[in-house]
């Protein structure tokens, strides 16, 4: 998380140069800090005197601390060493599972500083209740943050579902039975005033979690598969997320893999879900249907089950088929294996890997899409929710100092 | 082609937002004028000022001219109309085709000014004869612009494969039979000296003529397919090529239809190529193969052929299940037929559409996606070719009025 979104918006005016250039300071002591201004004027590009300009309105919005004087005893006015303040914002994420909710605060620096979780199955509950007690664990993190003398700086929401671009509705989410729920009106009414409101679908924010904070460097071009129930991808291409017109791109789960398979709920026939999704592994395990069965799949495959092996093989041959099709439309630098899916790699990756080689690497042309599996596993979408608002807090830091001015 | 490229480089310094400025008031004047220098300063939202600098400038590099006083008569000085030059930059573009090699010259208002070409069959010839012919062909566009007093700017050619990113190397055109071609080599020996050149993949250089000056509005998040003998795609989003980690995005052709399908030459089985390639829809038709039948294919369609109206049927099936991966991963606006898949699009259409209908129509989701047939058919390539190098000047004017001075 050293740079600028590439989305961030670039400066047409006087006030919007500010701004961004504020966020570069912000940036540069976020990922170089403690630094001087002289420093900071260094690699930003920026005289002294402009870099003193910035960093005393992000002192006085208390985003940035001094530290005191650096190296005394050196000639003329000592260096003072900057860095984020002690008491500076925190990104809230919160997850919606199908069978946990979870919530944590991160801090500039990228640390979680508090965390809530309550385990118990979500699915067909009803949206009020889950989001009610999804806001008391909000609220119980950000009074955790506020007693270490941080200020939440804004919410944002992971779901398994579709969202509407720019809303806070989830359009459809299957595994939970919701339609058109609109989690802001839910959370507006029970959860902390002011803070500005976010919400994405999981998917989404696993692989911005994966572009911030999952590799070094992280990947600038992959794709992010992941899987609870369904199968859910993301598209990161040039450090961007690739989100789709309606903001539904992704749709891994229902790129046909054999066009006259089994029927899907979605109206297609042999979507990559007929193969892969959990229903379709349990059942060609001869295991019972039910959510949150990876753990039992991964154990049982760990314990030498052959048959749950044999399942977990045909599911990484329909996975490389439908990742073959990706690859060759996006040339992506890899494949990351992220959620639920990296606790099934060892099993899922043999078939995976040689169905996307032989329909992906040409003579001539370089291997399309080596497969890699998340460090972040489970944890990259709550982080990378909490991780959205600290991005959003360094990309636009005049936002938040002007809310606190 | 009214805005700067969302890719085109955004200022750190002076000299950038200098540059940028450049290329705000030669977009604004190309779009919109006449306009005064009044007019172009509330259109970008700087000084009447700061604006004649960069008018001057512009004036000076031969970009822009002066028409003379308008409203002559009203109070204070009168201002004078600004439009682009007579004597201003054209972009060259030049088409490697499987069955024709073509040059155009085009202004900054899009219009094209200058027109060569040569019909001849290229597969299986050796790149040296075909550029040579090639770099005769643009010696003589680029002496006619020359003659009209216009200044070739810069060569972006359009071949049908496979060209690495940021370079000049075919890395592979199997319908021309080449392979590791150094196209910058070739054209350095024959051509003209001087100019920019850029090459590119024909699907690429169709998705973005279809982006600036295929549509109004044009769509900004679609996919491009394209055919001559094998089939591309060009993917954009939020009015960007997505070009992929080596350059080597869109290959449509290859995603898999029926994964254990025939055999092909890219080592992939049942690849979308075994069903919609013009070989295939031939072989389906009980026609000889070759290249450049897609004339024939409509032709025979037109006059009422079964076996070719039941091939083409089965290519669009094909294609549309092909389609339906793509729009599940990328949910764009609408899927472009272009270059010579355009001329069949009445026998592709039904089945394509239906096939994708059924694939990414979802109750609780807008349909995923729409088909619109592009409007500039077999000429795309080669006018976006051009347009790529006119693009390129209204995006960095300074580079040019700097080579001029």
């Amino acid at each position: 998380m050293t740079d600028p979104s590439p989305d961030a918006p670039w400066p047409n005016t006087q006030q919007g140069i500010r701004r961004r250039n504020l966020s570069l300071v912000m940036h540069a002591v976020v990922a170089q800090g403690p630094l001087s201004r002289a420093a900071v004027a260094g690699r930003i590009g920026l005289t002294r005197a402009a870099v003193s300009t910035l960093v005393d309105e992000l002192i006085r919005g208390g985003l940035l601390v001094e530290l005191g004087p650096e190296r005394p005893g050196t000639v003329g006015r000592p260096g003072s060493s900057l860095t984020v303040g002690p008491h500076g914002p925190v990104g809230i994420g919160a997850e919606i599972g199908v069978d946990h909710l979870a919530v944590c605060a991160v801090d500039l620096h990228g640390k979680v500083r508090a965390r809530a979780a309550a385990e118990g199955d979500n699915r067909g509950r009803p949206p009020e209740p889950v989001l009610k007690e999804l806001a008391r664990l909000v609220g119980e993190v950000t009074s955790t943050a506020r007693g270490l003398g941080l200020r939440p700086a804004g919410l944002a929401v992971a779901v398994p579902g579709l969202v509407a671009r720019d809303s806070h509705t989830v359009v459809r989410a299957p595994n939970l039975g919701w339609s058109q729920v609109d989690i802001g009106a839910h959370l507006r009414a029970d959860g902390p005033e002011g803070m500005a409101l976010s919400v994405d679908n999981e998917a989404n924010l696993g692989a911005l979690a994966e572009l911030w904070i999952g590799g070094d460097p992280a990947p600038q071009d992959f794709v992010h598969v992941s899987a609870e129930i369904g199968i859910g991808a993301a598209l990161v291409v040039g450090g961007r997320l690739l989100r789709g017109t309606h903001g539904f791109a992704g749709e891994l789960g229902h790129v046909p893999v054999r066009p006259e398979g089994p029927a899907c709920p979605c109206g297609g026939r042999g979507c990559l879900e007929q193969y892969a999704g959990e229903e379709a592994v349990l059942r060609a395990a001869g295991l019972e249907p039910g959510g949150g069965r990876i753990g039992l799949l991964a154990g049982l495959a760990d314990d030498g089950d052959q048959r749950v092996r044999r399942a977990l093989r045909g599911a990484g041959s329909a996975l490389g088929i439908a990742l073959s099709g990706a690859v060759n439309l996006l040339d992506p630098q890899t494949v990351v294996l992220g959620g639920a899916l990296s606790r099934l790699a060892p099993w899922l990756l043999p078939s995976l890997e040689r169905e996307l080689g032989r329909r992906t690497a040409d003579p001539q042309r370089p291997r399309g899409g080596s497969v890699t599996v998340s460090r972040l596993g489970s944890q990259g979408p709550l982080l990378g929710a909490a991780h959205s608002v600290v991005q959003a807090v360094l990309d636009d830091p005049a936002a938040l100092a002007g809310r606190a001015g």
